[in-house]
């Protein structure tokens, strides 16, 4: 695809659509656009441009597509996969001023939602209500709900709420042509044609650039309980994830951390913990629910799981305080990991049973390429997030030979029935790596769906294929 | 679209594909793939064939494409919209052979199940495990699982447990081309390009035939109980139900019947069930859960609410047969209500607050029309059966004027935020009714994808649009 450049007129009905004020021309003005949390990728747009309302990003899409002009969709910039990256320069559209929680629906327990609103601030504001808007990945304190569905972002609580895919019930989206549609509608079941919203979730930004979002909202659970259980290996630890739910427990979140991401934990988060001796590994398990008693029944039943999978000690947080600090544990870990070394974070996603040949093959892969590793995530879901070290590898192998490590890596994830990744995209670092689960015949129908969205191919070009 | 008839040539090659024993070509052979559940159509296929492997799904589909033969997949022919009826002849492929529970894997709590396999047989296997498949459509005693996913299926228990949609986790899939693809991988989660397995899911066989499919599967839970409330109003009963969700309580299945829908239930299925005089509508209520007290607490709490709502008696199940005698009355009012008189079936979806307008909506168009009508269904997902009755129309208002009636009714439904159809699916029936909600846009994608899928246009041609 030959793209232009954004030439002076060009420029100029951009400002006129948004207001000047509201368009970045000049280098340094764009330096928070230039990379996202993807190691140390660094594209500039020409241009960045923060629309308010839908007839603006339309009208500015229309302009590109007419003018062949690349377009990057961007949310808070924290992707791991480099989606929001402008690789091929051109306009980025930043959401950010799309930040307003439009409707919170307490008869029929929905939201509308713009997509530059923080995670966050919409579970707190649905909370509010009694309600309960369950997709919280680690980084809900920054990250946009929008990039959240482009990514078919997680977090620990899918593991018995489901993913957003299952709340997301309809959207406003801009198509790359410029075009405007509601993806489908406001209901709970749908079965009208082929499904957009599904198709739309998880696309990356590539076929469409979404301007509302309406959510299902659940009841919020009165009661939970967190606990901390330390094993003295990897494999232990992962064993018990699947007999956890085979003793008929649904936890509502079940995460697991290997011993080195704790210690970086302590190291750079000043976090007060004391970690034993022996100790490898450790899951982190949340209960919840509207009684009390089930509850801590729950914990029991799980409890009694551990101890058959050699689990050395099990701490209970016991006040709101202690709940907090074991989660900050978790939602740290990457940034703590990432202050302590050169890295690359894979996101590896099996069958939550084959943790154990996952995790000791990823060991086995690190030892012959000279790499170490770090890994934690959302064992429940079978999603590992994989940190590769530097370590003691020259300058050579880490740029020459660790795609091979990789490779490697995914090789045996989908030797296991997995994929690439659980929850991070595949965006523009991972998608070299696509050959080794996808077909030509994948291949040929993504692209097909993608030309029939983006004729001129203007959209987040150059991601995930 | 041209198509070919099957000629003499390419009989002889369907015969070698899958051995002249699993074809029929004569019409008294193919009568009951004439027609499904729909109304009163009848349309033959040419040739119908039962292959029994992925790999003669795939020759068969090659030689069509090759030829440009229609193709009709078929299920259990339990649908409601005309999905799988052969309207263009051609070939119809039975999957009745495709009748394999493959693998119940208990480490992963996930199953894989071949397409032709009867609902409540594959519910009924896992329950045996101590595990729950909770798509559970009203015809599962009858309809394949394959159709299920075709359609979107959805039945009572997706109000607390999800549309199939969370279920299905990847599919085998032929291709219209004959290509065979995993649309995805065995995982909980998935981030990794267009998710192909759920733009597949509700595409009504018009962009593959599934072969294969793996689901997930939850742990049962060991307590239900199950209530049937009485109203006065249609209107009463329908506010009832979001209000029960405000109250913190996420019920198993809440399901809406009229009492017209109950007379005839009494009348045709021999239920033994005293209909009080003044009473307008039910509410059937279960709530479920892995301990009793807390099950009991829920229905307390549920029952609280209709007490707000001006509820008149709630009769409460008390024994396994007295819960199946209930479920009986909901799951055979749609055998009773054709029983009794012509009529036409719609299904209409909206946000389950807007289902007291909804339903008044319906009467009032009715009147102008000069139809009666009885509404059942899912009210929990907002999601209601219409029955429409002949009863004083004349055959000319039936046969020219009731499509405008349905059209207003659907006018109303989208209008309310819902869409034409929850869990029937468009198929046939519903097609024309499309643009009430759908803009040129949406048809112009939704034909690009088939496009790309299908080039040829041979796979269930004339359905969705």
């Amino acid at each position: 695809m030959t793209y232009n450049k954004i030439s002076a007129d060009v420029l100029s009905q951009i400002n006129a659509i948004v207001g000047a004020e509201n368009v970045l021309s000049i280098p340094a003005a764009m330096e928070i656009y230039s990379h996202d949390e993807t190691e140390d990728l660094v594209y500039y747009p020409e241009v960045v441009v923060k629309p308010k309302y839908t007839e603006e990003v339309a009208a500015l899409m229309a302009l590109c597509h007419e003018h062949l002009i690349p377009v990057t969709p961007r949310g808070a910039g924290t992707g791991l996969a480099g989606g929001a990256l402008a690789v091929n320069g051109g306009l980025m559209i930043s959401m950010e001023r799309f930040n307003q929680i439009l409707e919170i629906d307490e008869q029929n327990l929905q939201a509308t939602v713009e997509p530059g609103v923080i995670t966050e601030t919409f579970i707190e504001a649905v909370a509010e209500k009694g309600l309960l808007y369950p997709v919280d990945p680690a980084s809900k304190g920054s990250c946009f709900i929008g990039g959240n569905v482009a990514n078919c972002s997680g977090g620990p609580r899918v593991v018995k709420y489901g993913t957003i895919r299952e709340y997301v019930l309809n959207m406003e989206v801009v198509l790359p042509t410029g075009e405007v549609i509601w993806t489908g509608a406001n209901t709970l079941k749908y079965a009208s044609g082929y499904n957009l919203t599904q198709l739309l979730i998880g696309s990356e930004g590539t076929l469409g650039i979404v301007t509302k979002i309406v959510t299902k909202l659940i009841p919020k659970p009165t009661f939970d309980a967190l606990m901390l259980a330390s094993f003295t290996s990897n494999e232990d630890a992962c064993a018990a994830v699947s007999a956890i739910f085979r003793a008929g427990v649904v936890p509502s979140a079940l995460e697991f951390m290997e011993r080195r991401g704790m210690e970086w934990v302590i190291k750079y988060d000043g976090i007060n913990f004391e970690l034993k001796d022996g100790i490898e590994a450790f899951l982190l398990i949340e209960a919840d629910g509207s009684n009390q008693d089930v509850v801590f029944a729950d914990c029991e039943k799980i409890n009694e799981v551990l101890e058959q999978y050699n689990c050395q000690d099990v701490l209970f947080a016991d006040s709101s305080a202690q709940k907090e600090e074991l989660w900050r544990i978790r939602r740290t870990m990457a940034v703590s990991v990432k202050s302590n070394s050169v890295y690359k974070e894979e996101d590896t996603v099996v069958p939550r049973a084959a943790l154990p040949k996952l995790i000791n093959g990823i060991k086995e892969i690190g030892s012959k390429y000279g790499f170490e590793s770090v890994c934690y995530g959302h064992a429940g879901d079978g999603n590992l997030h994989v940190n590769i070290i530097k370590a003691g590898m020259s300058d050579n192998d880490w740029n020459n030979n660790l795609t091979n490590g990789i490779t490697e890596i995914f090789e045996l994830t989908v030797s296991l029935g997995g994929t690439l990744s659980g929850e991070h995209g595949i965006g523009l670092v991972q998608k070299g790596y696509m050959p080794l689960k996808y077909t030509p015949v994948h291949f040929a129908i993504w692209k097909g769906i993608k030309a029939v969205f983006d004729p001129n191919g203007i959209l987040n070009p150059g991601k995930i294929f």
